[in-house]
């Protein structure tokens, strides 16, 4: 999402260029070696439409036996650092009630997590990162830091989930005697993609007899930062299991057609519109 | 306890002088350079008694406001190893209903570990190792290893407690979709010191005019191995917030006087007794 991000201003071109793999290359150099730095301005030539089409990298359309996903928007995410401290103390000689167990606490508020995720449609909450300290067999652990993921189509959603979490953690750790840091880190606000270009989609699935649902985006894609300077959808088509970001990785070659298909006679039909 | 294992023919002699440090030496060739490897046949010269004063490494003492610990015996211990095997899969694309969440799992484990211990009085259990894979903060965990140790005074404690772990385990993770695997890697059984010995340490309390408590060892120590081969107990002083092994460990000299004092008078108690 480096470059598109560029094309909508949401980071400079010298930010882009500036951006180091582990060896230490420059993204801008590296463009340069190969010939793609060129001198055109990023964005400046404008979009009457963008549409993206990508495998889903969820289960949800394998498991209901859909060909394509109408994707309305991107979720919108948001980022915690949960630090819990207790006293880190010797698993035989400290009876149970005098215990400030770090973990315990932790992992009532990762149950929590997932509880409040489970509790509003179309939220999803993970924690999933986790570091114990001092992480020894024989030692009651005195300090865990954990991160929270929550997402949501709804910026609403996404106070809730947010409100039930700081709500959990003033329940939880205090009871346990346990002190607790808590700060947002991140957040990416819900994207609503335009709803002529949803329409086109769609039309273009009935043309193709394609079986389809609408769906939310829940990772990030260019479409999300494209979606800010220009009408925007995505098309979704199966992937298996899930699995995305690794050689398992598998759409089949007709799943791939009908959203080859779909996308073609999305365009078409927008650009009928536009006249 | 590596030498008092020696003595109580725990482990061989060859076993200690093989063990080195994180250098590399030998703990046989130390013994040799500061001259304390000596002739004589560790544990040929036999006990007639065995009396260990020791600080409590636990903050009963201190939290009852008493002086003297009357060591009943040592705990048993025993260790199990657990993997608990999910899907790792996208934070955002992955809905909470078909998540195979490794470490809901594990919290979930936490928290029942924690629980059995607490519903048997003089129970401990704790999970203290926890490694959570990949470990990222927005993948959902597909793998989680932890630890977890149980003591108790008796081995019927520790039946049921294990009992008990392998219910909960059997009825938390195949109902998240998780399969796992569950291995007791260590034993130590429960330690019943000498009555005669206890006996001798109740009456120097007595003595001394000290306030004092019953109470059974959390940790482990040369008494529990020299158990084996001579009639053994140990006397607890407190430790401030039952803090050990750590440059914060404290006892007032009063306490220390008191352990010294009471140390004595039992060890002329029990000479007196055998004449």
């Amino acid at each position: 999402m480096l470059a598109s991000g560029v094309f909508a201003g949401v980071f400079t071109a010298d930010y882009a260029y500036g951006r180091t793999d582990r060896e230490g290359k420059t993204f801008g150099a590296e463009l340069q070696r190969i010939g793609y730095r060129g001198p055109e301005k990023a964005g400046a030539r404008k979009f009457s439409g963008y549409f993206e089409l990508h495998i889903e990298q969820g289960p949800i359309l394998e498991h209901e036996g859909k060909t394509i996903g109408i994707v309305q928007g991107a979720q919108g995410v948001r980022w915690y650092d949960i630090t819990i401290t207790g006293q880190d103390a010797h698993a035989g000689a400290m009876p149970m009630t005098l215990r400030q167990n770090a973990l315990v606490g932790g992992a009532r508020v990762i149950e929590r997590v997932d509880a409040i995720a489970r509790d509003l449609p179309n939220a999803v909450g993970t924690v999933g990162l986790l570091e114990n300290k001092p992480n020894s067999r024989n030692v009651i652990p005195g300090e865990v830091f954990l991160t929270v993921d929550f997402r949501h189509p709804e910026t609403m959603g996404l106070d809730w989930m947010e409100g039930q979490l700081r709500e959990a953690l003033a329940d939880i750790l205090p009871a346990l005697q346990l002190t607790y840091r808590e700060e947002r880190i991140w957040t990416s606000q819900p994207v609503h993609f335009s709803p002529d270009l949803i329409d086109c989609v769609r039309d273009a699935v009935e043309i193709g007899g394609f079986s389809y649902r609408a769906m939310i985006s829940g990772a990030g894609h260019d479409a999300v930062y494209v979606a800010r300077v220009a009408p925007t959808t995505m098309i979704f088509v199966p992937s298996r299991g899930g699995i995305s970001h690794n050689e398992a990785e598998w759409t089949s070659q007709e799943q791939c057609a009908a959203g080859a298909q779909v996308l073609l006679n999305a365009v078409l039909e927008y650009d009928r519109r536009l006249g």
